[in-house]
């Protein structure tokens, strides 16, 4: 199954068989203080550096996320989209969990976007479904309802399906409905990580959709998580995982992703990552000069 | 499934349900010129130290090669097991293609040991599964017959059928069997690491033997081969491999694989994550100061 996304004549395609897709993470004022401050004052350069660093690092899609406490939003979003299309042409993922930010990206968004994100509630998918509909974006569903986050593969399984069909009722095809299965943290549970692996593998194996992952916060509250997240995409990776929402530039993200491409038959003639090692080697000379 | 291995009283488990087995393959005299000169001499000095090395580094079980062109094979195998014994209570693993070796090592061995390897020729089971039986072992049996590696996950999968089939005639139980997928190099081959891959949980999900693998192979040819195999170990764990012939003194080795069995909900309270941190902590500031 492919999801297709597209910036006016760019297009990416999240399937197994083509490269992994890094959503790049980065714009995104929680946690990051100097971006949330410039961003409240609707100044997008440093939007702007992130989106530039992350495409540069690999990332075939942006992720955009202006969700700034008692900010304007919609505003916001779409002062910050205008910024990223400025100097960029991936696709963009708009991060959102407020109906009226999704459509002022989506009404000025010269393509077909990502939405993330909608949960299986029905609140949500009611909100947010038809305005995947409506401007003909794809988008990720997270495995959570209103009895909260399922213990068992199965039971997410279950959810998968509400999704996908819900996504039907609104005329969206299945192939535009992209599966989080959730990472929750093994810190405090050591059976999390294993429950949302076996649960990709389920559900893509029973409805053969594409997967996603905010993979960091499975290592939440544990020392070296950086390991632990890039252990846990390879680990993904064998799962069925097509893409998740990472931050390409870190190097060690970067290169696993690859080398999970040539290990998993996506990198013919290993020519990606033949170029990736000499762009890494003339970088590395080029600052040793 | 679980295969046992044991020395004396010091037992190591083999199965999906236990933290992946590392079997340390430094003790190996191909490729490395002062090893080989060294064990050609009888003196297992740089043995020992391999041994202990290795142990301190997370290694559960130590593959023992002896394998010296024009050495009497039998002697120094025998000797470098001696030597190895003396200095650890690791299980072992015997290395080689010599029937005589191997008697030579599993006559003097005070536990269960795995022996590496057999192939599905039949010259070959003939010759190695009764010393298995005999000796009350385990062994690696590597996906390999008369008319060479299958192409397919389909055909991989009746040769290990084959393996197991012809074991249990000779009386040996599935789970003292342990297959080997063979890892080609995606450098001569881009499919070869999928082929491998989708192998692996296509006989862990008929066969339910555990898995080791020889990871090294998979980069042969390309640059940056540490990153390749690390992520080809993470892959096949979540594939079903169990334990691999690899460094354990490769700092991102041991740390990847870690990081899989808490990912793999394999570590408890997450202690072996945070205990080897602490570790590494403090060999970093003793490093130090």
């Amino acid at each position: 199954m492919e999801t297709v996304l597209t910036n006016k004549d760019k297009q990416v395609i999240i399937s197994p068989d083509h490269p992994f897709v890094i959503i790049g993470e980065r714009i995104n004022p929680t946690r990051r203080k100097k971006l949330a401050e410039s961003m409240a004052q609707s100044r997008f350069d440093l939007v702007q550096e992130d989106a530039i660093n992350q495409v540069s690092a690999g990332a075939q899609v942006l992720d955009v996320n202006a969700g700034i406490p008692g900010a304007d939003e919609p505003a916001l979003l779409r002062g910050a989209v205008e910024a990223v299309l400025g100097v960029t042409d991936v696709p963009l993922c708009f991060d959102s969990a407020n109906p009226d930010a999704l459509e002022a990206a989506l009404s000025i968004y010269p393509g077909k976007a990502l939405i993330n994100s909608t949960t299986a509630e029905e609140s949500m998918m009611s909100r947010v479904l038809p305005l995947v509909k409506k401007y003909h974006a794809a988008v990720i569903g997270v495995i959570t309802d209103e009895s909260g986050i399922p213990a068992t593969p199965a039971d997410r399984l279950a959810v998968a399906r509400k999704l996908v069909q819900r996504a039907a009722d609104f005329g969206i095809p299945a192939e535009d409905v992209v599966i989080d299965c959730l990472a929750l943290t093994v810190g405090a549970d050591s059976k999390a990580g294993r429950v949302t692996l076996d649960s990709m593998q389920l559900i893509q194996s029973e409805l053969g959709v594409n997967l996603s992952l905010g993979a960091s916060n499975v290592s939440f509250g544990l020392p070296d998580r950086k390991i632990i997240n890039v252990a846990y995409l390879a680990l993904g990776i064998a799962r069925g995982l097509t893409a998740a929402i990472t931050d390409p530039t870190v190097p060690e993200i970067q290169t696993t992703l690859m080398a999970c491409d040539l290990l998993m038959g996506r990198d013919d003639y290993a020519m990606r990552w033949i170029q990736a090692f000499r762009r890494r080697e003339k970088a590395k000379a080029a600052a040793q000069s």
